[in-house]
């Protein structure tokens, strides 16, 4: 096992990882914002306008943590620089 | 056991588990959120038509972690950078 | 034990892994969502039709989740392409 | 120890802990649901049909994930592809 | 495994460590905080436009925290001085 397969391995497990854990919370708080928008519109009705598009601006930005850890780890699997460095080193 | 075993076995393990735990946040927050809106609909039935669309745009967006995991889990099966390399490496 | 008994072992125990604990949450949420409706049956029977609707709609994007984590299962047994090239390697 | 002795191994215990630890949470939520079905009916006797017929269509959704255990613990034991690689291996 | 692979492997596993537990909390705090909103403006519907202006502005700096992991993991990937020592060093 070199430095090549090692950082190949890290990248890997590490990418997984990242979105995995990454979409735990915002999956969890997105359901829990949604439960209490139905619950809103159900008590005011007259207010359903308002309260869904709070809602889903509102979303939009908790989605906005589960797409930091996706955009991380696509850099990890094709834009990694520490395996580039590996990579042209072992070329060459 | 070299490198193209263990780039293997690592890609294997962890697209398993990124899917894996990456759905349970997803199934949870939306169980929670389709309870809540059933309770809504017996509340308010007038509003019936509002809460359901209302659930389906917000259940489509926490769906949207999952399909991340699915995606990283599909790359890292099929479209492995670093698997890919080996191999090419070990094949000449 | 080679490469090729590593990587099949791996499969074996990460397709187990995968849809056991990726169906754990599916069926919570789902079990928890049921049980919700039929209480709002009970409470709004003249809503019954929509609440019903609602359900199996809800239900089945949950589902969905479930059904990623079989889809991978599968692949990790029948379209492993890392035991195809270990397969094919030690063919020839 | 060799490759056979150990995919055998590893095959038995997934295929064991597979439909084991699968069939947890659908036992739990179906559990959970029929026991809300009958708070339900005794509720509102007028709406048993519709209560019962909401009740099992929503259970055989949840069942689905057991099922999918179930035929992935079949799989792992009957029309295992690394198993019989490894016979044919050892047969010729 | 020398110093290089050392402190790659180290940047790898930090970057995704960083975001995916950097994100939780901000998830799951503007998931409450957004839950909170939606219930302030059914009760008080005539405040909507003030409920709103302040839930955004609030998110705004929650989500702060997790921009700050954000930067610091692509600092760790992207502009990472140690691992430019080490490159500059190996180099020459």
């Amino acid at each position: 096992m070199d430095n090549l397969g090692l950082i190949g391995m890290a990248s890997i497990v590490t990418a997984g990882l990242t979105i995995t854990i990454g979409s735990i919370a915002p999956a969890l708080g997105e359901g829990k914002a949604l439960a209490q928008a139905l619950t809103a519109i159900a008590q005011q009705p007259d207010q359903a306008k308002d309260i869904t598009r709070t809602l889903f601006v509102g979303m939009a930005l908790v989605e906005s943590t589960a797409i930091y850890c996706f955009v991380i780890t696509l850099i990890l699997i094709f834009a990694n620089p520490f395996w580039a460095y590996f990579v042209e080193k072992a070329a060459g």
